[in-house]
């Protein structure tokens, strides 16, 4: 039932750094150091972002994050000491990326550079008039993150929490993931509890679980505690 | 904490009928019956949509379902039942309004006619050179729904399941939400399994924390069991 195609391959639709000539991006690049509107971020770092404005990940990963004030609790002071805990993971930036934050209470957007070194540029949209065709670019990056976040949805609809667990590595590795000795491996850490605030789980079945997809052999983790999907679990699915 | 935007100004951003120009739309219209490229719906019939094309909701409603064939469990029988089993409900998509199905497996997207005489009006993306702007505001209708994903996201990364489900109705009546006596009502009905599917719960819970939600005043159903958000509960919000 598992698709052919390589995270790889899945890759190149969605790097706009492979198809983007290299010129408008290196255009880019010294338009924003020119005016200022580049900045370098350290690793967990509050990237300070605002709705409206276009940013593009340079270099580096950004971490989005949400958090919802919807609750059925009514006490006050219950809902504002729950909103702290509740940032639910809702996925990476990776370089030559676009993302922006959507300001619409009671939900907050916030991002953050997920790993040392992060450059982030932001624009106006208007500051796209200049490269109408980088404009299409991003735009249709959007168009496939819009697609990337439909098939996480998919697995979240799952009854099960291993399989929204396994559904959703699944997806990350696909689209991050980098050819590893077992099979294909997400460049970057992620925390049980960021896990967990990503399918709607806590850090402590988030453990459980992983531990049972590592017995089943349909997950791996190398040294630097980095997840992998070995190369004969993806041929299992294919069964 | 709550947004004092109702949900009908949040509608014009997101309607494109109301900001497009009414002879383009007209026009594509047009272009689409002379084409025979558009075809009407009845209610929940399934829409025959192919990855890499482009389909525009006419009148009417679609409702994208997802459904994910990663699980964890290795026996291929138990696996084949449980998929039949597990259509996830993606959204709707509303007259004026876009979509496109993302082939990649393991996953799979699905569109639905919601209502009966819904019409859809398919394209391939280069048709659209012959409306650049148009092209644009598509691309733009996409990126508004990648941004209310990230929202559907953050509200499903809630821990307790009623949290998750008043986030996920809020955000479907702030889009789709008609003003009615009471507040703000959902024009379409949606099966207690439906919302299930949506926040990986299952139908038996939706009906009893919908239950719940309606004993605390901060959800309503009318007369034809359409869901509503009551007036005063988005007030309560404010405070």
């Amino acid at each position: 039932m598992y698709s052919v195609t390589s995270p790889s391959e899945l890759h190149v639709e969605s790097n706009l750094e492979s198809s983007r000539p290299f010129l408008t991006w290196q255009r880019i690049i010294d338009w924003a150091q020119e005016h200022y509107r580049c900045r370098t971020f350290t690793k967990d770092e509050r990237i300070p972002a605002r709705s409206g404005l276009l940013y593009l990940v340079q270099r580096g990963a950004v971490r989005l994050v949400g958090s919802a004030q919807v609750t059925a609790t009514n006490s006050g002071t219950v809902r504002a000491t729950r909103q702290l805990q509740e940032e639910a993971f809702l996925g990476f930036v990776g370089a030559g990326q676009p993302f922006e934050i959507v300001a619409q209470s009671p939900f907050t957007l916030q991002s953050y550079a997920h790993v040392d070194q992060t450059t982030v540029i932001w624009l106006y949209w208007h500051d796209l008039d200049n490269w109408p065709h980088f404009r299409r670019e991003v735009l249709d990056a959007f168009r496939y993150q819009h697609q990337r976040k439909l098939l996480w949805l998919s697995t979240l609809g799952q009854r099960r929490t291993i399989d929204q667990l396994l559904g959703f590595l699944t997806l990350l590795i696909e689209e991050f993931g980098e050819p590893c000795e077992s099979g294909y491996c997400l460049p970057w850490s992620l925390t049980h509890a960021q896990i967990g605030s990503a399918i709607g789980s806590t850090r402590v079945t988030v453990t459980r679980l992983m531990g049972k997809l590592r017995q089943k052999g349909l997950i791996r983790t190398d040294g630097d505690n980095l997840i992998c999907l070995p190369a004969d679990a993806i041929l299992k699915h294919h069964q």
